[in-house]
């Protein structure tokens, strides 16, 4: 098996969380080893092997060992502990470096990976944003990722996923950072008007079904005001300027796991309405004044709810109301 | 230049059109050169390129060429004319033997292959069917193919395009081979019962949109009926075995190419209106008892038309209606 793409084995996470448990306490190796019921040597093995992936431990005889840091990288083991799910992230793959997570869970996905399969990227070469734009994805201070589905579901129904995705990724970060994070249509996630994460949704079918989406999730997370593009300053922003603090990128991308399989479930047994709901409680554009460009023209008016497709509702000024199925949406000033 | 992905050059297309229509004839060199405007030089030059692509021409001295034999084997300039389009098969890739000419097609839709691209295989050794069963391909007598289409549309219409293609090539079956073929549901052409073609339409998007979608057409044309698998003679026909004539390959993948253009066309300036109406035109499932496996289970009833977006609406034994999104519909014997 890829080193890269590890299913956690059960002693090393169990270690991981009593470590985290008890916080700054020394814990030592015959408890932990009567608790996992492994060996003296099991422990110590367990203790190099979560060393190698940046965790650091202190030994002192007679009282044990104590965490003293956890890995600025992103580490499968914090991830793992973050994420309560079973499906979503549990089949997972951490790359230093690759073009577009995108293209590598597509991958894998051509070659059978099953639903829930996750690839992180410190770092992508050619992130890519939607309508063929580029993604900047730096390494260390982002997170960049990418989630597979395969809903037996209609074609007509990826515009709901691509929403219920966009709340997955906003209801996680304001529960992890705290911010006030809302949602641009369809899938923009805004802070005080600035763009903090973008959502690619791909999907693949054949004749009316989806065959699978991937969920391409880029958030900037850590960059401090100067590590944002020059030119993006106006418009970028990123959770840590916004929450005045650095934010655990693995406990992020553990939360919208959850969140994800969460709302996934709800979506695959009642349907959209739920979604949207929340969706709708979550908009920054609705009841708003909005321009959207549209593949037909630009239309003006007022958003004022999804339809059970998805699409956004906006009132024009004779109030007749038209259904936007795609566009760029953007809030206009209220004079 | 890749010597099989090739745009016709006007003067090779125009002399095997003035041998076409003169059937028989001889045709003298300086004829030809005057009528071409080309020189004598030139003229033999692309006699000797067809004839490199299968065509047999006579040449008499003092009376000219004459053509005596066509390719068995698909050949483009054959295809070129009897294809009166401007986008569809214009970018043509001719190939011996292919995995799958959906994979190929794929491949080129990545690199950016304009609208229209058609791949065509004289054998798929991976032939693909709808919902990952594999499809029989074998060289020599049957049309396998994949065309590229990009459409400005939401992934919710790809249902449509799916039936839209069975359209165009139940109406080129029914005008080439002059055989009774009709539709079932979404997209299978059948003759007196029995399957001569499948298509396969697949997706891929980005939120909303269609990226692109690949149309697979596979027709059994000219097998005998020693020739197709015997586990599946009795649920399968070529259009050689109905018509009792054998078929030109060329003449009909042309056919098809005309009419997706027309339909398309029409679609999408039009809507799907006129293309459900012609599609009902050609069902053999409507106003029949129809059983449909679909993935929430078993329906059983009357099938009575197509709704806007492309699905099948089925009346049950209590008189009520159910939409079909996705299936696959047996027509029961009357008793």
């Amino acid at each position: 098996m890829d080193k890269n793409q590890i299913e956690l084995q059960q002693p090393e996470q169990r270690l991981l969380r009593m470590f985290k448990e008890r916080a700054g306490e020394y814990i030592s190796g015959e408890e932990i080893s009567r608790q996992l019921g492994i060996s003296r040597t099991a422990v110590w093995k367990q203790i190099n092997k979560l060393r190698e992936t940046g965790y650091e431990f202190e030994a002192v005889s007679r009282k044990g060992y104590r965490l003293t840091g956890e890995p600025s990288r992103l580490a499968a083991a914090d991830l793992m502990l973050a994420a309560r799910t079973s499906v979503m992230g549990r089949n997972l793959k951490l790359l230093d470096v690759t073009g577009s997570t995108q293209d590598e869970a597509r991958l894998l996905a051509e070659q059978g990976a099953p639903e829930g399969t996750l690839v992180i990227a410190e770092e992508q070469t050619k992130g890519k944003g939607r309508m063929g734009r580029s993604w900047y994805s730096p390494p260390g201070n982002g997170l960049w990722m990418s989630l597979l589905l395969r809903p037996n579901l209609p074609l007509g129904s990826a515009p709901q996923l691509t929403l219920l995705m966009a709340v997955a990724v906003c209801r996680a970060i304001r529960s992890v950072a705290g911010v006030d994070a809302g949602i641009k249509w369809p899938n923009d996630i805004l802070i005080s008007g600035r763009k903090t994460s973008g959502i690619l949704l791909e999907s693949t079918g054949e004749d009316e079904r989806i065959r699978y989406c991937i969920a391409g999730i880029g958030i900037d997370v850590n960059m401090a005001a100067g590590e944002l593009p020059e030119d993006l300053r106006a418009i970028m922003t990123s959770l840590r300027i916004e929450s005045g603090q650095k934010i655990n990128r693995s406990e992020l991308a553990g939360t919208i796991l959850n969140e994800t399989e969460q709302l996934y479930g709800i979506y695959m047994t009642e349907g959209f309405g739920p979604i949207a709901a929340l969706w709708e409680a979550l908009s920054i554009s609705l009841d708003k004044p909005v321009t959207v460009q549209t593949p037909a023209g630009e239309v003006k008016g007022t958003a004022v709810s999804l339809d059970s497709s998805g699409a956004l509702i906006v009132r024009l000024a004779d109030g007749q109301t038209t259904k936007i199925i795609s566009g760029d949406v953007t809030v206009d000033p209220l004079n």
